[in-house]
């Protein structure tokens, strides 16, 4: 399926050095420390639109996130030649794996788990692969330090910590009240 | 998109105490040690195959994975009704973050990052909530110690991981030579 994307002329005006301040979504372009493009930091599309900036080959429109001029669903063996994750995907393959270890975390886990689980949070935190995100949420765990004292605690933590980056992305927030139907026993409606 | 799976007779017979042991997909069923069948341990197919055993109301065949006669994509405030991820969402998420983090590891990590990475994967394999997949990756760390000297040797030491879990589920090798175009560079065909 294809989507145009439509740009924005007000937002992706590229500056002086071609480091567009604005993607393609609309969102704000992020850079790493040496000024290139940060690959786990954007959506696939604004990172190859301000990769195209930096390189002075600004093109639009730019469809389903992918350069027409690019091979697509090329192969390597018997591997699709998939693009490394963006932000978005790897957000949701994180909060994935967090809210599911939350679900089988022990409903009265020792002291030893719970000292280990704020230990798993906090190298997390250190290790995620987009900078900025990482910043954030090490400075939420901060002021909102993770409560490990049950299951329940502690998916509840998660979700509110999870409500913090949906508001900020300006989606709605997840009643937390639910959050076992969501990530542990499902919605049992049979 | 509905596909039929259809249902292997020798591999579904359901046992005596309406436990099958093999599920619609041909895979074996996990259970939990509390003798229920474990959500994060199978797919979904599955789970709700065995799931129906367990309550003897056994029906076939089930459809892409949901039961007919379950409401399907109902909502919940402004979110759909999603079911907790299965062995297989949670497998793609749990690799995706974990070759991201090799990605944006640093190329010459100090000793206490490479401690903190070390770490890290200890209390991975610890939560990791597919129990029988945790023991697996237990082991093979044991024995395949993980290598956190540089980014390079961490994002191949994974890539041999994943590879290793690839070939029990009769999946295809990857060429972990071209992990970093796969999980950090892209493949820079423009």
């Amino acid at each position: 399926m294809s989507t145009v994307i439509e740009v924005e002329k007000t937002k992706t005006e590229v500056n002086s050095d071609a480091k567009p301040n604005f993607g393609v979504t609309g969102r704000k372009i992020v850079y790493d420390k040496d000024g290139k493009p940060c690959r786990t930091c954007n959506t696939l599309q604004d990172f190859q639109f301000a990769t195209a900036g930096a390189k002075k080959q600004v093109k639009t429109p730019v469809v389903s996130g992918m350069n027409p001029e690019q091979p697509v669903n090329t192969k390597i063996g018997s591997y699709a030649k998939e693009d490394p994750p963006d932000v978005t995907v790897l957000g949701r393959s994180s909060w994935t794996l967090l809210h599911s270890i939350a679900a089988t975390y022990p409903e009265e886990p020792t002291n030893k788990q719970q000292k280990d689980m704020k230990q798993f949070i906090n190298l997390f935190a250190g290790f995620y692969p987009c900078w900025f995100c990482a910043d954030d949420f090490q400075k939420y765990i901060t002021t909102n330090e993770p409560k490990v004292e049950t299951q329940d605690s502690l998916g509840r933590w998660l979700c509110d910590a999870h409500n913090d980056v949906n508001k900020k992305l300006g989606k709605p927030k997840f009643n937390c009240d639910l959050w076992k139907q969501r990530w542990k026993d499902g919605w049992d409606e049979q």
